[in-house]
């Protein structure tokens, strides 16, 4: 018979082993959590080994991602198709083993974690999802969306500003099947944390109206079970469950320290550790009594058949319903999808509003939302500001069936890191809004979107000087250079109704990756177009304007700035001066277009090249070189109204031309 | 005789009267807290309205920026050089009343607010700064520094993340003269905020070891000093008041009401406002007898005089104490301080150590950290990695006279702005740390540390993907670029411990303005420099190697990557192709320079450019243009060995020789 310490140990060896072998990791925390992870996977959580998409699991989030050798421990001991080789290989190129957890790369891992807090932002994702999925699809009797989250978070994840927001916005949205369990071991990085962390912080979730159940033995299988249970007998409220356990549990010499957190023991300490804690097998060695006690491919095999009938019977009575839901898990669009948005951005093209873009926005959002259920969105508090409520917007805290507007409070970096853990849970295209200056505040969780990667729009207003007023504080300068260094992001910034509604068509179909859509404050005028180059515009970068002459120059533009560099083009012309206009909405999908593309739109035989975006200048120096000019923005704006500012910084018709003159020579 | 109620009147109509002069601004903020900064202003701020730079002042930080307003009729009111025609240019081009406060730009103004919470977090920078400089000043019976920090917050400052962390800390360094009032109005920009706020604010605040008062009345003078002197009544911990107002306070139809928030109320709403407030003048109308009841100039003069000479009685004590003291205040470095730092920097030269760029910011730190009281540091929980800790660190917490080491605990975006405001404050250099990566959860305060700007030095260690195996959530591959992309940034990468020791000399003599110091995990190899060469590194960007015979190409670099650029023209000078290398470990800088020294590292007639930086290679276009090539990434990071890392991203010498050879064609 084996014992739960003994299952804990087996963590506790593979953790220790793993980090030993690839000379770095951190051993501390898995062996810290290990008896806390035997219960929780032993005794509760619902998952399928065999399957690790199997919809209706429990999501297990490690926030404390530093710990993943207690991850990697446990999809391999309960079946996952993770071979013990890959955890000989732990932190090794190509091995499914990074350093730490990523999704899409290891079976089993619901987010990519590591960057502290966000492991916990995107449980709240999560747990969002089931409960809003579970609203619009449950019928009585038929509870096909009914699971939990479960995540682990440490000190790290409890100092970081971002577990406020989350956790703040989890109490007042009541997702009761939210279950965080919290490695309080008072140690990090610097040493034993009461110099730097003294929160009483059962008292601080109790604060967030969260169920809080303290002082549990983290190393007393029994205490956690019978803590888990509690937490799991209620829907009501979010529970924390505060663990106090030993850093480093079983190396006799490190435990309880700093030095068993981030680096390997060292062979005589896991020689000690090995005595001491009874584990009589070599390195990676684990006897087959020990699989098979750990072993839950049967039981989730047995728990998604149970679900599949569940369903069937739901398929049965609402077939509708349960096909709708099919499409959605899939992430498949509406059949109808490309027909209704091309209509709509033909529409847009013919009708040429004059309006702002975050307004085009909004309209693309009402023409494009009804068809589009999956779209669940919000803003940080800057709702009528960000334009993200359209016709159909319902507050997800009146838990209708069609509720999905998503009120997130002055929350940016949170907001941004639920909605990656929305878009890994399925069913739901997120979107998520705050000033372009603030994506500032949201900036890591921007990079985990492309990094896990996660289908995210962020949708970013205000987008340069542009906003007036306001000030330098809120003026972007350097954001959209920034954001579009981000690999793997896609950053739009159209210049009218139609290039607005386009980049939302293409960042809809960006399925598993991201998009930034930014807009002005201010009015963009219409441009006029061809088909082809109405279709050109999903290519990032296209001919706006060909002079009937052979061009002398190129100048590029994006959003505001595209009407001043047809309007330096139109004098140019009227000069006699033949200028060829670019409008580059999207310089990354530009740079992704075949190079016959790419050279027809900007020939390298053209030098005299000139960029114009009320941003910084450097980012543009890509796309004309050294020989070319670009008109932006070198410093930080100021408080004043916007045209005033546009002539203060020199970003007009008459410096594009001036330009333009100067590169022709 | 004047009354209270009339006091705070005269701020709602200038509030009003800005907002609608200007057709944009927040009345709301301003006129529901007038009654509140009547009562701070007019009974308990020390201050003098004649000198803003008066030492010994209370510091007033106006955390919920966007009121900005309310501050400005307070330093109209009390006497500070903003006449009645600033508030009229309320948001033009070149008034000093600009859409949020800005350090610098209007006197009075202490820092640079608008970014919510950021403000609370220089205030708790602030008090930091106060509580080190009197442990480190004050000698019995002799307080030359004691003053307090009080600041302004709204529900969007206590939404955001980082309100969690400095409040925090704040608690757990018991920052007793700290005080903190809470415009607890109900309402933010989507609306009534119970839908997603309902935070228990003070058992918050209670968790983190505050003193909380709650439930003030904010409309009841009487109500608003009693709870202020009992704030001020101890010096134990820091303080919330919470008090309870009325958004836009006097409006009729829209006090209590978003409508007040964000926009101008409308000729009809202000002057139902000025009758239901029974205020009979006209707009930007003040009354004589209304300014006698708010000039604070005689009491402020008298204040400030009177601390001169408790001033002088210190300097007859302790003569050398108060040198050193108005030497601190006055920003000035030690008089032996630049032969200090270019001994330690030839030493540095001669010896040439082969060691990390971290470990050689820590020997920097360790030879000048002697020489500079001033230099008070910290990191976000990373000190065993980022190497932030010298010889002569000793935690704030332990409150020596020489304290100088602040635990931050994992709080990356409050440190930061804690250093924002620490150097503000004065008296100080602060420094803080965390992962190059994680730069990304500071990356508003680092932005904010340029725009207001702050002598403030980042110092952000793991470079790139030489730091192994943490994997991509850990590798910074965009970070140099998007550093760089900030106005007045400075972004050091060094190449050995020579450039790490220039780059820290450089940021500390950078009075006013802020550096980001970058360096390696891995070890760097050092470079032979002459005279001239170890001179023109402070320049930015340098010929670090010059082939005997007439350059053919030219190759960039910085950090790490120094290295393989050395080697890669070793190489091509042995195939008898000469090759320049130049060592830029500072764009900006080098951008900074004369044209003449730009034209002579590099030429424009040279175009054939190599840069190699393990980062993102879009940023390098700016140097290399369309006929140059950039080694570096293009990718996220991944989980393995550096040296593996290096190969499988193709940033090794060969890559380099490879693109010389391109680039010669």
């Amino acid at each position: 018979m084996t014992t739960r310490r003994e299952r804990a140990n087996a963590i506790r060896a593979l953790a220790m082993d793993g980090v030993e072998a690839a000379k770095s990791g951190h051993p501390g925390m898995p062996m810290g959590m290990a008896d806390i992870a035997e219960v929780l996977w032993g005794d509760f959580l619902q998952h399928n080994p065999t399957n690790p998409h199997w919809f209706n699991r429990d999501r297990f989030v490690l926030s404390n991602g530093h710990g993943s050798m207690l991850q990697y421990a446990l999809l391999h001991l309960t079946g996952y198709a993770l071979p013990i080789d890959e955890l000989k290989h732990f932190r090794q190129l190509g091995s499914r083993t990074a350093g730490h957890p990523e999704y899409h790369h290891t079976p089993g891992v619901e987010t990519t974690t590591g960057p502290l807090g966000q492991g916990l932002a995107n449980a709240v994702g999560f747990a969002i999802a089931e409960q809003v999925l579970a609203e619009r699809f449950n019928r009585e009797g038929h509870d096909i969306v009914d699971h939990r989250t479960y995540v682990f978070v440490g000190d790290g994840c409890l100092m970081e500003g971002i577990s406020h927001e989350v956790s703040s916005l989890a109490g007042t949205l009541k997702l009761g099947k939210l279950v965080v369990i919290y490695d309080d071991n008072g140690i990090s990085i610097d040493g034993e944390v009461h110099d730097w962390f003294t929160d009483d912080t059962p008292a601080r979730f109790e604060a967030y109206g969260w169920k809080v159940i303290p002082a549990v033995d983290g190393h007393d299988a029994e205490a956690i079970k019978k803590a888990i249970a509690e937490a799991t007998s209620q829907d009501e409220k979010p529970t924390l469950i505060c663990c106090r356990t030993i850093i480093g549990f079983g190396a006799p010499n490190k435990e309880g320290k700093e030095s068993s957190h981030g680096s390997p023991l060292g062979a005589d300490e896991v020689a000690a550790a090995r005595k001491a804690l009874g584990w009589e097998y070599g390195p990676f060695e684990i006897p087959e009594s020990m699989y098979s006690s750990w072993n839950a491919k049967e039981a989730g095999a047995k728990r998604e058949q149970s679900w599949n009938e569940r369903f069937d019977a739901y398929a049965k009575a609402y077939p509708e319903l349960a096909a709708e839901f099919k499409r959605r898990l899939a992430g498949d669009l509406p059949a109808d999808w490309n027909e209704v948005a091309n209509a709509y951005v033909r529409k847009m093209q013919i009708e040429g509003p004059d309006v702002a873009s975050r307004k085009a926005s909004q309209m693309t959002l009402d023409a494009f939302g009804p068809h589009l259920p999956e779209l669940i969105g919000g803003s940080a508090d800057l709702a009528p500001s960000n334009l993200t409520i359209w016709k159909g917007s319902k507050s997800i805290g009146l838990r209708g069936a069609d509720a999905n507007y998503i009120h997130y409070g002055v929350r940016e970096f949170g907001m941004s890191a639920i909605s990656n853990g929305i878009a890994l849970h399925g069913g739901f295209i997120p979107y998520d809004a705050t000033f372009l200056v603030f994506s500032d505040y949201a900036r890591n969780a921007v990079r985990m979107s492309a990094l896990i990667p996660a289908h995210v729009i962020h949708v970013y207003t205000h987008d340069s000087i542009g906003l007036g007023e306001d000030g330098p504080t809120h003026q972007p300068v350097e954001h959209l250079g920034t954001l579009r260094l981000i690999p793997n992001n896609r950053v739009w910034r159209p210049c009218d109704a139609v290039e607005s509604a386009v980049s939302w068509k293409v960042a809809i179909e960006r399925a598993g990756n991201p998009s930034c859509l930014i807009f002005s404050r201010q009015n963009l005028k219409p441009q006029q177009r061809s088909d082809e180059q109405l279709a050109n515009i999903a290519k990032g970068g296209y001919v706006l304007y060909e002079p009937a002459e052979k061009f002398k120059a190129i100048v590029i533009a994006t959003g505001s700035e595209v009407e001043l560099a047809m309007e330096a083009a139109k004098t140019l012309g009227q000069q006699g001066v033949p200028v060829r206009v670019v409008s580059m909405p999207c310089t990354e999908e530009f740079d992704a277009q075949p190079v016959e593309y790419r050279e027809g739109v900007l020939p390298g035989w053209c030098r005299a090249r000139v960029a114009v975006e009320a941003a910084s200048v450097d980012f543009w120096a890509k796309y004309v070189g050294l020989d070319g000019i670009t008109i932006g923005m070198t410093t930080f704006g100021a408080s004043a109204p916007a045209n005033k500012l546009y002539e203060h910084f020199g970003i007009t018709t008459v410096a594009v031309v001036d330009a333009l003159k100067r590169v022709i020579g």
